[in-house]
């Protein structure tokens, strides 16, 4: 994964800042798992599985609190 | 997702706040889900598992976490 | 879920915070499943499964971690 | 649980502060489950289940991670 | 693990703080299971496991979030 | 446990406080089990298990965000 795709934890609203979140969470299982194909096969059965997307809600939580507290809980905005 | 969900991280109680968490560790599931009736399976699904019942309360415990520090606890109110 | 129930995250004790921990991990669950008649089957299975009672706990750890913080760690006191 | 088990989150050593968050995260297992019988049956099962184990210690990090905040993470010691 | 592996949490940019975290995530489980042949049999199970892949995702977000926070969430940059 | 394990928080590197962070995810572990036979036997099965493993490094990772502020990120070292 050479190209940059976290350049800064900035982002204009609180959404995009989830956004972001939702992103990071995800990176971490493509350096992980870096086959496109098997990611989709997993994905097809994560997606129907609730424990696995409340899961991966929690990791956009603490990703997002991590972002949020960067940008001072977009307080300025 | 384009419309605006999440305008802010300021709500006026501690009560608003949580209401606020509760919706944002959702909007993570139907981000990963967007199929409305997929999610509507897999909460028939969950709401009966005690255990998934209990993760969706953790991740409610960190956004909430991320908003009450965002509302200064709410100290002013 | 109208009635207010989370008016201030202040208590005067450690241990208040903690009831208060208690509560606001269980509100997120009552809020996922309205039936209080579910809820009290599943109760009946989770409190005699250990890994639930112990997931339990730490949502409540996230809470009070919330709660502390909210109260200054209850120094004045 | 009407006595008083946490007066404070002040310890005078970072071990005792310790062993107050392993007390803190058994304490929302004994409100959940209060009957002392069935928590005894629960323990012989967690005592001999590694995720159960660490899934406990995860929840004293937590707490402990509280408590190390509350005493200023003992430097004035 | 004698060698220097962790000389510092400072790094250039947000995407070297998360690689950092993704090291970080598993040189515990090297800590843990230092035989790397294991390690290589594990591998090829979680990589296609996906509450595995999502479970080490949540790891990240633990260390990321203290690598950013050591960083003053690369403003500065 | 009498002795004393954890005089202090602070480290003189962030190496060294992580090997901190991995001993106190493990004592949690020793508090609950203290039979050194069970431990031994536990720790065969977790070994090889890649939940457990991963799970295992999200507590060190907990306390390693702990230990990492104690030691205001090690900057000025």
């Amino acid at each position: 994964m050479s190209d940059v795709w976290l350049p800064s934890l900035i982002t204009s609203t609180p959404q995009e800042g989830y956004e972001l979140a939702v992103k990071m969470s995800r990176v971490a299982v493509k350096m992980t798992q870096p086959d496109p194909e098997i990611r989709a096969e997993l994905r097809s059965v994560y997606e129907h599985d609730a424990n696995s997307l409340i899961l991966a809600s929690s990791v956009v939580a603490t990703h997002f609190q991590t972002i949020a507290k960067a940008n001072a809980y977009w307080k300025a905005s």
